[in-house]
């Protein structure tokens, strides 16, 4: 999928644990709060008792900042954390909300314009970002708000790095950033959802290759190399990766509340209590220290007066870390850079690779039985939505060994809705699914050994010539990705060319990355890494073992879109020469889904893209007919569509 | 030819203008203080005499800084600024000395130790840069250098920039750069070669296609865009474009000593005047008010207390503007930024494109004659140095139409010679070129209506198989920046992959940039723009004019070489369709000259390259063939070699 926030909760619930149903339910009572996606809610009451408290003498602050963001810098955050959506009405996944006592003034970008017009009352007003002359919620505090300003934040939910900039723009105006003891909206917020207390569980060594312990060694390794008092870490899929537990307390994303600083003689881990048990306890063992979620704090700042006190080596922050953190430790006693964790956890270990691999091919055997299904409803005339037919795949998921639950929320679009690049069918208003329309399914699951990621564009019909040149534009570039070699040190940002250049022929292009890390049955979005025209890829090498997904795209505003995803993981080539003794590097696909073979103009291919696509097609073919015996439909259609070109 | 500093003189100089023989007599005179490039000179005594200036109370400086660099920034150095080559005795192109009381210290790069080992003498200590705990210049000055030292630099030819970062670097030791009043090395000099005072001479319309008033027009509209009361212009090529004057004060280079600063009122020229006559004053006109090079500083003094009295809108100063024109105008008056006139000679008018094209055609002209001929020599078994087969292609491009010298000196090189990428043969120690070796000719030449560079690999007798797959991949990458198609926008950073994605392919690569900018009738190399792995060249997007170079290689050490070059120009291309409604971009190439087929593995081609090549060589036949029947040889060759695949 690619790589934007996006949550609501699955309609497919019966396949999923306990604790995510629990999670589904404490959904529905939030939205209860909140009007329908096109309806406006009333803010007047919430925004007259937040103005109240920022007048009190305990904040006394003329203007508050209320942005998206947890306190873990979650890309989909618990519904008691949408803090933006519950004060502002406007439920999109980006945005940031500025009060002051006369106005209140909510950030988007272009994606949410429209939706935000629609949810937000007369007390707002829309700030289009990316327009001209539109500032960034950020420089909206140093070019728009009065000298002077005291402006309040919650420092759980800012990241360091942005308040230092913010703070160096105010200096000037001797305006201010105060870091506020409470969070204003939740005061304000009654019927607060509260957090998820979701169990958590051990993932077997079986699946995760590396026991903590040893991870723990290794970056305690890293730790001296750059000596390093201790390092915090912040972001949940890291403390996740770390400890090899997962949990469930966010939508679609394995994960649980918790903070984890490792010293060198300790690990500490910071969570609810009453999410763990004896069993738990055990996979822990001696090693790790557990603490009340809520000590965290306390906790940093007694550790930032022992490294300030005994000058020893500074703790390294990752730099997602929020304002509050660096605050509790100290801006002297901390190191604010980019997360070793973050760095081990993207080079997946073999065992990894390998769930990875059976987990694309168990996600394969569902893909196929779908579009099998799709298909022949389609040709019977059968009237579906784009819902219904999502809901299908999560069904045809759900049987399969190792399920636990969908990875992001399936986008099914068909023709026009395709175009909407971050389109997300809604249960009561969305559309028919039409054979004579482009049908784009970008969709993928959490397994117990591998999380999956997959795009398929489908023409049920007869697609026009202009579609079928697209489409293969978009498969050229694909196939460019996937067949490349290249030397150690070369990052995605540098090979990302590759994937335009067919589209570029054409005068054709998409504004989207061409590929983002994969988490190991943990987020579906994880970085460093990624393909992409950010320049921040531009910092990390793609390394063996790391994961990225294949998605170059084409999107034709109000008639129709196309992308074709596979996960890719980075592997070692054996090439005849290997100059500069680098070592070079190529990418294994390991998803399995036929790509449409009709969609594609034979005529525009090279040789090698025709062997490519036949080949591919034969592995897809060899690895999931085997699993299909009890589906004579589905594996009728696997053979077809995996026949040569 | 590769962007790295070379320069030698020519030896076919009866083709020459008079003052290119008067620089080479200069130049004779200069090595006569030198010895062989083998040999060490002997600088114990201006070592004592600078050691004694910088004990006087005038200077009383701890250490002193000799960079390569003169005070334009220029590639290619006059011999009367070659005061570290002075002063050291090493002459290789690139390096830096730093002179203490006790000690000297010469810090180079790789391609160079073994030349600066021959070189230097017993005072002298080689810090070889790039080498692990090495520092680089810059960082020896606040990492091994005592606390407290005053470090002497000439102003004139250290960059702002640079001399910004090591101020910072070495304000915690309390050490300080000192700006010197006179050049220390130009008072030990004795004999120092006079300043070239060549003439100078206006480039028609007819060449230029744009006149100096409508230049300087187009500079002050965008200054008035940047808010800029003046622009000063430092760089040689920069003031020879802006004037369209020429001259021959630097080798290869058809630029004069000069500065420029334009204001909204008035262009001012300094320069000589004993190099301008009438013809020179009346193609100025009114416009430009000509001042002696020497008042330069003393104007920029006045023009920096003008600004900062009348509090006007800064000066743009370019980013490789020395740290005496800062010091000159006062750092609060400038503002140092990318130099608007490189951006704007950077991009070709269609006057320009049209002298490429048909100057790169009468190039192709003396290249096939010279080919045909050395085939035919090497095939007689006719004994011939790589300066002596330099020498013949030099006599026939002396023979062409609007022909002004070569743009850089010849590379000739056979067998392992053509794996140093640098490699410069000497009259008196080259080697013989061999009929049973791969021999790469890295050429070009001035042209009133152009400049050229242009790099073939031949192999006379039979390649091996791994000769041909190494040279197919070259081919490959070549044809990949040839043939791209990209929007506006993309860097020569973005598509340098598409280069070397057949190379990586089999684990080959090569350690220079793909291609760099060429100047019209000006220097080979030019910036700001490139193909490469630089991160600068992210800097630049490829715009429609743009001249570059496109030459990818590959080099056994020890054993041959391969580099495969054509000047190309970015052109607008008529793409099916426009998404994003930034236009596309491709290129057009100029070179022409026939790539060898017999040195390709047409089994690794695509049908696409294959057609490439095929379509290249009618073009080349095309348009060379009729400019050949003086010269039956080279005609019969050229058939031959432009034959389809």
């Amino acid at each position: 999928m690619l790589f934007a926030g996006l949550r609501v909760c699955s309609r497919v619930t019966q396949s999923l644990s306990c604790s995510a149903r629990q999670q589904a339910t404490l959904r529905t009572r939030f939205l209860a709060t909140m009007a329908p996606a096109t309806q406006a809610v009333n803010t007047s009451e919430r925004l007259q008792a937040l103005r109240k408290l920022m007048s009190k003498p305990d904040y006394n602050v003329a203007a508050v900042v209320v942005p998206s963001e947890d306190q873990h810098y979650s890309e989909y955050p618990a519904t008691c954390d949408e803090r933006r959506a519950f004060i502002s009405g406007f439920t999109g996944s980006a945005g940031c909300a500025i009060i002051t006592p006369t106005d209140a003034f909510l950030f988007t970008d272009g994606r949410y314009f429209l939706q935000a017009e629609k949810q937000l009352d007369r007390n707002w007003t829309l700030m289009k970002q990316g327009l001209p002359d539109v500032p960034t919620w950020q420089e909206f505090l140093w070019k728009k708000l009065p000298k002077c300003t005291r402006i309040g934040v919650d420092p759980t939910i800012v990241t360091a790095s942005d308040a230092d900039t913010i703070q160096k723009n105010l200096e000037p105006l001797e305006s201010q950033l105060v870091s506020l003891k409470h969070n204003l909206v939740d005061l304000v917020w009654t019927n607060r959802p509260p957090r998820p207390t979701n169990g958590i569980y051990p993932l077997d060594l079986k699946y995760a290759g590396e026991s903590h312990v040893q991870k723990i060694t290794r970056l305690r390794e890293e730790m001296r190399k750059k000596e390093m008092h201790a390092v915090v870490v912040n972001m949940l899929d890291e403390v996740a990766w770390l400890f090899n537990l997962r949990g469930s307390d966010i939508d679609y994303n394995p994960v649980f509340f918790a903070y984890a600083v490792l010293t060198p003689e300790k690990a500490h881990l910071f969570l609810n209590p009453a999410q763990i048990d004896d069993t738990l306890r055990e996979h822990l063992g001696g090693h790790v220290d557990i603490h009340p979620y809520d000590s965290f704090f306390s906790y940093l700042r007694e550790l930032g007066a022992e490294i300030g006190l005994h000058k020893k080596s500074r703790a390294l922050v990752g730099d997602k870390a929020s304002l509050a953190i660096v605050e509790a430790m100290g801006a002297d006693n901390v190191v604010v850079a980019r997360s070793p964790v973050a760095d081990f956890k993207a080079v997946k270990n073999e065992t990894e690779v390998e769930g990875f691999r059976q987990s694309h091919i168990r996600d394969g055997v569902a893909l196929v039985r779908y579009f099998a299904w799709l298909e022949e409803q389609l040709n019977n005339g059968v009237e579906l939505n784009e819902c219904q037919v999502a809901d299908q795949l999560e069904h045809y998921r759900a049987e399969l060994d190792f399920f636990r639950g969908l990875s992001f929320p399936t986008i099914s679009a068909t023709g026009p809705n395709g175009a909407i690049i971050h389109y997300q069918p809604e249960p009561n208003d969305c559309a028919i699914v039409r054979r004579d329309q482009i049908y784009l399914c970008d969709s993928g699951a959490q397994f117990l050994d591998g999380t999956t990621d997959v795009t398929r564009t489908w023409h049920f019909g007869t697609a026009t010539p202009e579609e079928r040149r697209a489409f293969t534009r978009v498969l050229q570039g694909h196939i460019a990705i996937d067949a490349a070699v290249f030397p150690n040190g070369t990052t995605g940002y540098v090979i990302d060319s590759f994937a335009r250049r067919p589209l570029w022929e054409d005068g054709l292009d998409f504004r989207h990355g061409t590929g983002h890390g994969v988490g190991h049955f943990l987020n579906v979005h994880e970085g460093p890494h990624g393909i992409g025209v950010r320049i921040a890829y531009n910092s990390t090498p793609l390394k063996s073992g790391m994961t990225v997904s294949d998605e170059p795209g084409y999107y034709a505003d109000g008639r129709f879109g196309i992308r074709i995803e596979n996960v890719i993981i980075v592997r070692e080539a054996k090439t005849p020469n290997n100059f500069g003794e680098k070592g070079y590097l190529k990418f294994e696909h390991v998803t399995m889904c036929p790509i449409q073979k009709s969609l594609v103009d034979a005529s525009l291919l090279s040789p090698k893209e025709g062997s490519w696509l036949d080949s591919y097609h034969a592995e897809v073919l060899e690895k999931l007919s085997p699993l299909l015996h009890a589906d004579q439909r589905a594996l009728a259609w696997l053979q077809r569509e995996c026949s040569p070109l």
